[in-house]
């Protein structure tokens, strides 16, 4: 198996990528194909002793920007994003990874994949740090900002999948994000859902809040992608928020300086718990090959662990497995009495 | 003018209520009643030196229990909350303050005080301390799970009004809480919500994202109130989740616990600016009377503020500038070539 990285995507490419790259077929030998402008690789590979590690490239003139429309893939098939998904949808490789225009890398991988049989829509995947164990995944986290019910229910299950095969997570417990805990409090396609999620072959706990996303409660959050970005951007504005006003009070006294720099360690305990890197990027579900889309900001480190992900992705053969679970939920569906 | 107050509502009822009172009443002289069972009122006002103060005390025998539903209301004209609300509608008092069952205060209110002409739905305002100098207002926070467009409009705007009138705010910087800054992006609701905000006699400044509700980008954030309560309780639930991380690898090392000591009078002033304590409770707008609902764990400081908060809206005449900005604007539209 390989994985197919759009070494041209991402505010940090080609440097960063390809740095990220080499440093994962260092520290586990898995293939990568490096796709982009064949000098500008080699001229960042050359930068490494990648002396016996299973790197190549393949070559691809044009790149999204990541002021182009989304739509603009489909009139570039030489675009670093096109070209990676074909070698793909050839079987050169059983992941695609980029950190480039993450519209643009979707409508791709949608447009090269397509669909699982029997999902509505494919759905991102944030993976929050509530924990030290395993991240809890919120989907949908924006790939789609109208739902309805059978899509929160189908982002549940995939989710479900997900934790369990990737973060070895037994049973799941999957929410549906609402504003209330009980079954009675919602919106329209929340309260529609919560019936779906009920008769799915999952370990739904039911309604969560707002409040729950960083607790334990659940390993699964489901909701809409628009709920769900929202959710997940206050989440990341709020920590800014608070860090930004402590580090402003923290200076404000000789005492309070001191006292900061003794408890730096914890400091940096607690930002290291929350940084974003060291999940590499966000899942994309419910298509035919695994997608890994990365944070366009990526390092070098973020992009090592996002191969990282996209490698287990395949090795645990989530697709093969949603594909199966769907299939499952879809014949039950037909011969249940209602 | 006076405030009518649910003296029976809330987790602390009567006693942080009745004390919330008098010291409203000892720090401005507005006349506040008390509403609920004589003897019980009487005995919680023994407990201070109320001598001189304006507080009267108005019998109601029955109090809706938090774990009552909301349309009890209906059926218990002699509850403390009904009770307050005909107090008000007679004209015995301007504004209604309660930190019992919310959901039953709001169906209480509607039922007596009935909408501004013009107004589809009243929503509940978020006071959100992102500065010092005043709240940004965020409405609605979970009064109405379902919205139409022209209701997020019409947040907008009676967000911006008690902005302006409650808090001073010049030309209030309203945004519609969206999924990306560009126009183009939201879901079916924001984008329709947008081009009606664009028509309204308001400073909108366009979408603006979960990240943004703590910066100072804006001073009103209009939204359905199901993507409202879950922002919400996310900003919530992430102050928590960091706090107690922060606690436990303060704890971690002898070094790190006397920073923290030292560090104390640091943590303590950015506690003080999360405290919801200080804004006391949500304003419910777009009712023909001020209303305030107080948090159900309202404590006696709690309690106060809200209280101060309840006089300021009738002071500034919220509700008549909402009743005038509407009539405005509908009578704006009906000329418009559109």
């Amino acid at each position: 198996m390989a994985i197919v990285l759009d070494a041209m995507g991402g505010d940090h490419a080609p440097q960063a990528i390809v740095a990220g790259a080499v440093q994962a077929t260092r520290s586990s030998q898995f293939p990568i194909v490096l796709v982009g402008r064949q000098d500008m690789l080699e001229a960042e590979l050359r930068k490494h002793d990648t002396t016996g590690l299973p790197l190549s490239i393949q070559h691809a003139p044009d790149v999204i920007a990541m002021h182009d429309h989304a739509t603009a893939v489909r009139q570039r098939p030489e675009s670093s994003i096109r070209v990676a998904c074909d070698l793909v949808k050839q079987g050169e490789g059983q992941a695609l990874v980029s950190a480039g225009h993450s519209g643009a890398t979707m409508a791709a991988a949608l447009m090269g994949f397509g669909r699982i049989a029997g999902i509505s829509r494919p759905a991102l995947i944030a993976l929050i740090p509530a924990r030290t164990s395993h991240p809890t995944l919120l989907i949908d986290m924006g790939a789609n900002a109208d739902c309805k019910p059978l899509q929160l229910q189908q982002f549940g299950l995939m989710g479900s999948i997900y934790a369990e095969q990737v973060y070895g997570v037994e049973n799941p417990k999957v929410g549906l994000l609402s504003i209330g805990e009980e079954p009675s409090k919602g919106n329209e396609l929340s309260l529609a859902a919560y019936t779906l999620l009920e008769e799915a072959p999952l370990n739904f706990v039911g309604n969560i809040e707002g409040r729950h996303i960083l607790s334990e409660a659940v390993d699964v959050v489901t909701c809409d992608g628009f709920t769900g970005n929202v959710a997940l951007k206050t989440l990341e504005g709020a920590a800014e928020y608070i860090s930004a006003l402590l580090k402003a009070e923290l200076r404000a006294s000789p005492r309070t300086v001191l006292g900061a720099l003794l408890a730096r360690p914890a400091f940096n305990r607690v930002r290291a718990r929350m940084d974003y890197e060291e999940y590499g990027g966000a899942p994309l579900v419910g298509l035919n090959s695994a997608v890994i889309i990365a944070h366009g900001r990526s390092s070098a480190k973020a992009m090592t662990n996002a191969l990282h992900l996209a490698h287990r992705t395949v090795a645990m053969d989530v697709t093969g497995k949603i594909n199966q679970r769907v299939a499952e939920l879809l014949s039950g569906s037909e011969t249940s009495p209602a």
